[in-house]
């Protein structure tokens, strides 16, 4: 399975363009669009994301990760091996987080060179061709890499922002809930938020926080939107509040 | 072919998230988001829109019903085989309007319990896996239901309100176009509308109802949004004018 | 493969009432929505898009292309073989700018009478089963026509306008890049604008033009929206400064 997270959004034929790459190049195998709509030109976020994201899917699936603002300047192509699933993408931290956290990484320089480059879109002509072949259980198109000197090295273990607001107006953040205790009271714009198990044990007009689907400590307001009531962006700082 | 209706909304990961589990546990199996974006938290419009739009599909399809504000909380799971096709999805009344209109219905609480339950996102972790079973031909995991008793048992026949607005502005309602005479006249927000067959037979700039191409009378303007002209919402109530 | 041209908009039903037909019609058959957002009743801006996002495309490759405002009127549906490429859709004009840029091309009035043929949705009941019967490498259904006389003939060669506007804000021109010269400024709501070869060679806050990864030129702005900043619209005149 091939498993795409980019911020080309949902319009337009980008994310039409890869899938038929990936059909051509990988027939047979599935794909799916995960995000579509990660925040504009934002790898540090995405790269949250993608950690939290991936550990659902099975071994030997490949992740297509294309938040690329520097396509066409020297950033180099990566293919990451974290556990047993693959990460291919631009070398701008988006794989780094996903890959601090596996047992064990491998990385490569890509070195695969398409026939036709375009200077603004390698997510068709460069990521998705690699993607493919990885996919297709042909071995990696590049050069082993240290491990060390990664972009990305410097990032926090747990990133304490909004990192993504979702069609209802729900608010995922870039911590991860095991690391807080279910008492923890999370300081947002001001306003302090208790923890709830889930949207029907949570008070209506109340925002308060819980363990989303995926593990990531998410912001909500029961069937309203906590980013409308909130005013939250992508970016937003989130704190704890003292215990009393 | 397993048919998804939501409202989780385009952007995000959950119809990527729902997707893959789909190609996991059905590989093979063609699935189809058929509606995305139903309006948020409410399945009562969401029960007359499925009603409309599984017709057109063949006997076998299994349709994954997700409107689920009460994801979390005691609402039962349900299968529902309504003629030859197949309904799962939360008891809330969404799977009703069609069970009501099949000739034969049977319907069972699911007992299925997967390894992994969130607290929020039923739609993957359970309705998803169960889709995939039926649509594999496999039996339902769960119990029989009397046919009695069910939730949404006091809804209308036809709803005479504004249930999905489309991306040209046109406006569908809950009410099959064959239960109105085309000489019948809406009235929708104080104005009354005649019938047309077509966009290509309507006048410029003069709002009409026709029978849209599942069969549900729809408020459009050629060529322009019809509400954006009558600010029109889902909820927005539907009349019959006198006859003359 | 099949790939889907539309201006359905990437909400509601259509998409996937579409993908329905196409995975009954053609089982097995990889399908892949390419627009599904193409400005509105405009088939014009979609010819241009068409000629310049089908080429990528391999051989056999069946584009099904339905921007189609005049459906339930008499216009004729369509099939084009345009070298080695098929195009189907109505007689509007929006098949013409890739079949006017093809060694040889073959058109045919489609003659095939679906069972259900609703008055506002061919795409779903007559043109996505007609692409599917081509995609199998099955006969048209239809008959041929003389290549003279055809809707968009007096249409110019490039379109010296906007024609479509990407998710971050980018402005895609009906104008083949390689008709310009690298030296050439565009003339654009008053503004002058230089080339770039790439985002990463461009200044920031500073709007450019530059040959897009499907040979057309495009307007942007490194890391913002280019049509925010310049109030650019599908439509919007594009010129050629005076060399100094």
């Amino acid at each position: 399975m091939i498993v795409f997270l980019t911020d080309f959004g949902l319009s337009g034929p980008y994310l039409g363009q890869v899938q038929a790459v990936l059909a051509r190049h990988a027939p047979g195998v599935a794909n799916i669009n995960l995000f579509a709509d990660l925040p504009p030109f934002n790898a540090r976020v995405a790269a949250y994301l993608l950690a939290a994201y991936s550990q659902e899917f099975a071994a030997g699936t490949v992740f297509l990760c294309v938040v690329d603002p520097s396509v066409g300047s020297t950033r180099r192509p990566l293919a990451v091996q974290a556990d047993d699933r693959w990460f291919v993408g631009p070398d701008n931290g988006m794989l780094e987080i996903v890959a601090r956290r596996a047992q064990q990484t491998q990385r490569w320089a890509i070195t695969y060179s398409p026939s036709r480059l375009s200077a603004s879109f390698h997510g068709r002509d460069l990521f998705a061709p690699v993607a493919a072949q990885l996919a297709r259980g042909l071995p990696v198109p590049g050069e082993p890499l240290p491990e060390s000197g990664v972009f990305g090295e410097a990032w926090p273990d747990d990133l304490y922002e909004i990192v993504y607001i979702d069609h209802y107006g729900n608010s995922i953040t870039g911590v991860r809930a095991n690391v807080l205790e279910k008492s923890a009271r999370l300081l947002v714009k001001g306003q302090e938020l208790a923890y709830a198990r889930t949207f029907s044990e949570a008070a209506a007009g109340e925002p308060f926080w819980y363990e989303n689907a995926n593990g990531l400590v998410e912001i909500a307001l029961k069937e309203a939107s906590a980013a409308c009531e909130m005013n939250l962006k992508v970016g937003v700082p989130i704190g704890l509040a003292q215990a009393d």
